[in-house]
């Protein structure tokens, strides 16, 4: 079989997609019957120009960096692909020699990596193929959380904390902060925690899995206001409607991917015309999983683990299997790997579940918190309030 | 005299509002002449209303947590006052004992500061008033530049940075990332030293001290495109058009303030509509002044120096005047402070100098950047990209 190992990377980047493939090439490195240590340059696209990026030279300083490098430093894609693209890769798998191949990224590229893993069977060939969760969202089923999202629930609570500091003593009267996470609350719903050590955390968070009313959100906002002033709103970007449509339309649309509208900006000025409050929205977008000093140093690591894992568990004879997490414990925090096959993944959307959302859909369970609150992986700056 | 001393906040806060005000209180606790230190809570609102807060007895270890605390602890407003107030705050100085009073802001507030200076030494009183230069936009005049703009600028290039890290391996095209700084291009322009240390910067800058041409825009956007994919823009929150207009109808004005439009999303959209290539608009906000992780270390000890000497100022005698900086020396950087006279810098904008500013109006100079550079603090953390 092929002495070579694949890394390709699929969909958007996380602020610890780059950990993922620092923990494979390092484990990697470490085989020494390892010939070659590939990264697809642009993911799948790469791959099926056989425009391969050598790795295993790096020097180790170098590598390193990727542990603080947003985005995916080898490229990604988002392409849905045919049959024949997956015989494709097969074909230059074998031409290449290599044997092992590396799939990082969240529901779209478990499915490539589970169709990559059905060709190679078809075929009786022992290409062994693995799985890395990687999302910002967290919507990949069956694993506790994956990599990615805890560095996105780091930023959004602190961004949000940072944020209602910033409100509390201001004459503004409402800030819409727009989430992430297209159909899944799980980033909109961490913002929670901004609250925790001492801060303040947000006075309503609307999350995708419970339509949108606005009436109810003008209420929910008015009632607010005849109590405090520098209201901070959460809504997710993905919120719909009774009718299940966007509140917003998308300013674009692709076979892969939704370009949210602006839900914050709609937010602020519902308020401005229905209430006649001043009011704005802030939309972070891409920041959010960009940040680097925002990583959640268990994320990082977690991350890393779960690229050394799938390395390892490919040249121990493992394949068509996804790297997974499960909680032992909530606190202290004690979490363990194992590797679930890849068709109990493939295509499967996690959102919240009931128990973590509030019975008026606009807000969030303390059972969530103790959920959440762990992956964000120390606890926020503290901060004074005088006022 | 007046043997109490009282901080004022005026306008929207910065990164390090309350590293001046702990400066400020730092200092004045290490005068035993002084009785009282205030604050103002809510800025001149609770001057007027005598709602002062105690800040003298706050253990350090508190204290302390003000150089990480964003917005402002003490609360601010932005109210345009009469000269009836002005008086007004005179009786309340004179029956608090109040001697010595700090207004820690921007533009509108030393033009408060100037004015209750004035109302002071028509009554021939011997209160002593001395402003603390504020603003995230860095348009006071006479200074070098003002605490809060290092942290703001730090936030932009680290955060435009990462959005290039990012959109650099994806199949996005065009990503616009707005700026705050309103009618001034400082913050706007600082996203130029995203390219520093290794990293990679934005493709094209607009300011608005340059109109914003659509035209040219889209040539400027369609010829990069041809050359590369994953455009980063950074645009101006304040951008107008050849008619001074603002390229996007603000939602909400104030008789101080402005809430733009989404200019990021307006500009996204042309891209999609006029060159039909995928593209998405960014708009952190608040979020870029608010951010304790990315505060500048050299803004934060101006911030608090800045404090500590107006404190000192009025102690040995001064009034009617702001402390501000002056640069030494570029590189090393050296600064020495120094107080100038507050009706100089009342209510005059300072903007960007056209040396500043490239020729087509979608850049900066080299100038700009050995100018901004130190204000960052310290290197932005390194990353690696493979590809």
């Amino acid at each position: 079989m092929g002495d070579s190992l694949l890394v390709v990377h699929g969909g958007g980047p996380t602020a610890v997609l780059n950990a993922s493939l620092y923990g494979a090439v390092v484990k990697a490195k470490a085989y020494p019957q390892i010939k070659h240590i590939y990264g697809a340059r642009n993911g799948t696209g790469g791959f099926l120009r056989e425009d391969l990026i050598e790795l295993g030279q790096i020097p180790e300083k170098e590598l390193e960096l990727l542990l603080q490098t947003p985005g995916s430093a080898i490229g990604t894609s988002r392409d849905a692909l045919e049959q024949e693209e997956y015989d494709k890769m097969v074909e230059i798998l074998l031409k290449r020699g290599i044997g092992y191949v590396l799939f990082n990224g969240g529901n779209g590229t478990m499915d490539a990596c589970g169709r990559l893993y059905k060709t190679c069977q078809e075929k009786g060939l022992d290409i062994r193929v693995m799985g890395i969760p990687k999302t910002m969202d967290n919507d990949i089923a069956i694993t506790d959380h994956s990599p990615g999202f805890g560095s996105a629930a780091r930023y959004i609570a602190q961004s949000v904390r940072e944020v209602c500091a910033d409100v509390r003593g201001l004459p503004i009267h409402v800030v819409v902060v727009e989430a992430s996470g297209r159909n899944a609350g799980w980033i909109t719903a961490a913002s929670a925690l901004a609250g925790d050590a001492g801060g303040d955390g947000p006075d309503l968070i609307y999350l995708p899995e419970r339509p949108f009313d606005e009436e109810q959100y003008i209420e929910d906002v008015k009632k607010l206001l005849e109590k405090k002033k520098g209201i901070v709103v959460v809504a997710s970007e993905g919120l719909t409607n009774q009718e299940g449509k966007p509140i917003v339309e998308p300013i674009f649309r692709t076979e892969r991917a939704t370009y949210f509208g602006d839900v914050s900006t709609h937010l602020a000025k519902l308020v401005i015309e229905r209430l006649g409050y001043k009011a704005r929205g802030e939309k972070p977008g891409l920041l959010g999983r960009a940040s680097i000093l925002l990583q959640s140093p268990i994320d990082r690591e977690e991350a890393k683990l779960a690229g050394e894992l799938a390395c390892q568990a490919v040249l121990e004879g493992e394949s068509g299997k996804m790297v997974a997490f499960r909680r032992i414990s909530e606190n202290p925090y004690r979490m363990e790997p194992f590797l679930v096959a890849i068709d109990e993944v493939m295509m499967h959307e996690a959102t919240m579940p009931d128990i973590f959302i509030n019975e008026r859909g606009n807000g969030v369970t303390e059972a969530f918190k103790d959920w959440c609150r762990p992956l964000l992986g120390e606890e926020l700056p503290g901060m004074l309030s005088l006022n």
